[in-house]
C-alpha cells in the first residue's frame, strides 16, 4: 500500500505502534515520558520539570510557494508553527534547533533574510536558536525542533475534553486560508485587506500566552489549528471519546474575509487550516473566566456532547443540520 | 552571491552572527548557554544539569541513495548520525523526534522497515522516539532532533586542543567510504568484504560509550568524523588555534579495505567522510589510559603543534611532507 492511500493519520498510528515496541534501557536518568508519538508535542518529567519538544517541516510547494512568500515571512512562519504546537500544551518555548536543506544556487542574502525572519519571531517569544544542520537539496525544505517546558504540572491535552463543555476558538478562523486564496489565485482586494489576509496565511501568530493562561484556569482539552477547525475538533473528538455539536452561524469570522469572500467564508473558517488558533473546551464556569481574563478575541463556537460516533455536527442557528464540503488538511493525500 | 558559493562552512558562520543578534527576554527559567550554533551539538545548563540537543537531516540523493540502501539501513543510519553528534560531546542520548518527508507513492512497509531501523539502533543505545511529523515531498528527507543530557559537568569540545597533545582515532577511517565507492561503482568483492563495507557505510555504530569514557579520562578535543578525517582535524586546529602533524603511515586501515582498495586506501581513510569515528586528542598519559580501558581500536596518528596557520600537515614514517588531493566534503560545494 502506498502512503497516499494510507494518509497522514493512518500513517502516524502505524508509526506510533511500531515505535511502541521500542523499550529502551531504562537507567537512573531516563525521565518519564507523558505525552508521546501522536501528539503535536512530546512531553517528559525530568528533574521535577516538564520538557517539552515539538518539530514541524516545511516543504517547497507542499507547505509554500516562493512565488508568494518571502525569506523573511517563510522565517517567521517556520518557527511559529512551533511555537502554536508549545501553545496549544499550554508550555513555554526555550531553545529551537533549525534544519535547512537549499539548492546550491540560493542567495545567500535569502537566507540571511530567512533567519532575520525567524530572529524577529524568537526575540518576541524568548527563544533562543542555539544549533541546526545546513544542507544541499534539489528543493528548500525547513525542519526545527523546538524545546521547552511547562511552567504548571498540568497541561492542555487533545484528550481532556467532557461532555456538556463549550467548544471555543481564538481569533478568526478562516483567514489564512483566505490570505492562501488570495495570493494563489490573485484575487484584488484594498491595500489594507492584503496586507491582513497576507500576514494571516504568512506571519500567524502563535498564541503561546492565551495556551498558558488556558492551562493556569483549568480548560479540558486544546489543539491548535493547522489542519482546519473541523478536522482539528476531530482530533478533539477522537481523542477524548466524545462528539461534539458545531453552531456554525457563531464561527468568528474576520470582517475582511466576510467582505471579500462572502458565502466563502464560512467554508474557509471550518476546512481552511494552517490559522494556529488554539481551539479548546471548557466547563461554562471556566470559559466564563477566559473570556474575561484573555485578551484576544475568545468565541464560544459549540458544545462537546457524548453522542456517538466520534464526530463533529454542524448545525445553524435553528438547530437545523448544515451540509458542507469537509475534506480536511491530509498531507499525502491533499492536492492543495 | 550563491549558497554554493559561499560554501557550508562560511554559510554556518553567517547565520551564526546573524543569530547572536537574537537577545531573547531572558525570564527565571532561561537556561545557560555553553554550546551554540556552529558546533554538532548544543548544550545548555538547566536545573543544574547539562542538556543537549543536536539536529541532522538526510536528503535523498545527496546524502543516500535509495538504489544501495535499504529503509531499514536507512532508518539506522539517520538516527546514528545524530548519536554520533552526542558521541562527539562525550554525551548520554535521551528522546528523538523525527521529522520525515516523503512522496506519497512511497510503500507503508517501507516506512514501516524504516522505523524498524532506526527501533533497532534507538534500543540498543536507550533512545525513546517520542515525537516527530510526517509530510508529503518529492524526495525522502528526514530530520532527526536527538536531545541527551551530559552525566558530567565536562564536555568533549573541538576547541579544547594544546599543543603536544596526542591525536587519536577510533575504529578504522576509510571503511565508509570504501563501502560507498563499491556500491556506486558496483565493484565485486567476496561475501565478508561487501558486508563488512556495507555496513560500515550504511550501519555506522556511534561511539556513545567511548565518548562517555574520554570526557571521564580528561581528553582534550573531540569531533566525530563526518566530513573526512583531515577536515574534520581541521575543525579541531581552527576551533583550538594550534596545528596538526598526521603521520600518514599510521593511519588504521581495516585490512578489507587494504586488501581491496590498494594505494587509494589511504586517500580514503583520511578524506572520506561519514566513518562516524572519533578522532581526539589528549596528553600522552591520559592517552595512555584510554588505549588501555577503551575496548575499540583506538590508533595515535598524530600531535598538535603550535605551528601557524591552524592546518594539518601530512608526513610519512620518515618525517617527509605527503601529498594528498584533500577536498573535503562541503554540502554546497561537493559534487560527490
Amino acid at each position: 500500500m502506498k502512503v497516499s492511500e494510507l494518509g497522514e493519520f493512518g500513517l502516524i498510528d502505524l508509526l506510533a505502534k511500531t515505535v511502541s515496541r521500542t523499550k529502551p534501557n531504562r537507567h537512573p536518568r531516563q525521565p518519564e515520558l507523558i505525552v508521546g508519538i501522536g501528539d503535536d508535542t512530546a512531553a517528559w518529567k525530568e528533574d521535577s520539570s516538564i520538557r517539552l519538544a515539538t518539530v514541524d517541516s516545511l516543504v517547497q510547494d507542499v507547505h509554500f510557494s516562493l512565488e508568494t512568500i518571502s525569506w523573511s515571512e517563510l522565517g517567521w512562519k517556520s518557527l511559529a508553527v512551533n511555537l502554536s504546537d508549545i501553545a496549544a500544551i499550554g508550555g513555554a518555548p526555550g531553545y529551537a534547533l533549525v534544519s535547512l536543506s537549499l539548492p546550491g544556487d540560493t542567495q545567500v542574502e535569502d537566507v540571511v533574510a530567512f533567519y532575520e525572519g525567524m530572529n524577529d519571531i524568537a526575540q518576541r517569544f524568548g527563544v533562543c536558536i542555539v544549533g541546526g544542520d545546513t544542507c544541499r537539496a534539489p528543493i528548500v525544505s525547513i525542519t526545527i525542533t523546538l524545546l521547552g517546558n511547562s511552567r504548571s504540572q498540568n497541561l492542555l491535552r487533545r484528550s481532556g475534553a467532557v461532555p456538556g463543555d463549550m467548544i471555543a476558538v481564538t481569533g478568526y478562523p478562516g483567514s489564512a486560508a483566505a490570505g492562501f486564496e488570495m495570493m494563489t489565485y490573485q484575487l484584488q482586494f484594498n491595500e489594507e485587506a492584503t496586507t491582513c489576509l497576507r500576514n494571516a496565511f504568512h506571519r500567524p501568530w502563535p498564541r503561546i500566552t492565551e495556551g498558558q493562561r488556558l492551562v493556569e484556569y483549568g480548560a479540558a482539552a486544546a489543539i491548535d489549528i493547522s489542519d482546519g477547525l473541523i478536522a482539528d475538533l476531530e482530533h478533539i473528538c477522537q481523542a477524548s471519546h466524545v462528539s461534539a455539536r458545531l453552531e456554525v452561524d457563531s464561527l468568528p469570522i474576520h470582517p475582511v474575509v466576510k467582505e471579500n469572500f462572502g458565502e466563502k467564508a464560512t467554508r474557509l473558517a471550518l476546512t481552511g487550516g494552517e490559522d494556529y488558533e488554539l481551539l479548546f473546551t471548557a466547563d461554562v464556569n471556566i470559559m466564563n473566566k477566559v473570556k474575561r481574563e484573555i485578551q484576544c478575541p475568545v468565541t464560544v463556537i459549540g458544545r462537546i456532547t457524548d453522542e456517538e460516533p466520534y464526530e463533529v455536527g454542524l448545525f445553524d442557528n435553528s438547530g437545523n443540520p448544515v451540509k458542507i464540503d469537509r475534506s480536511g488538511w491530509d498531507h499525502f493525500k491533499a492536492s492543495k
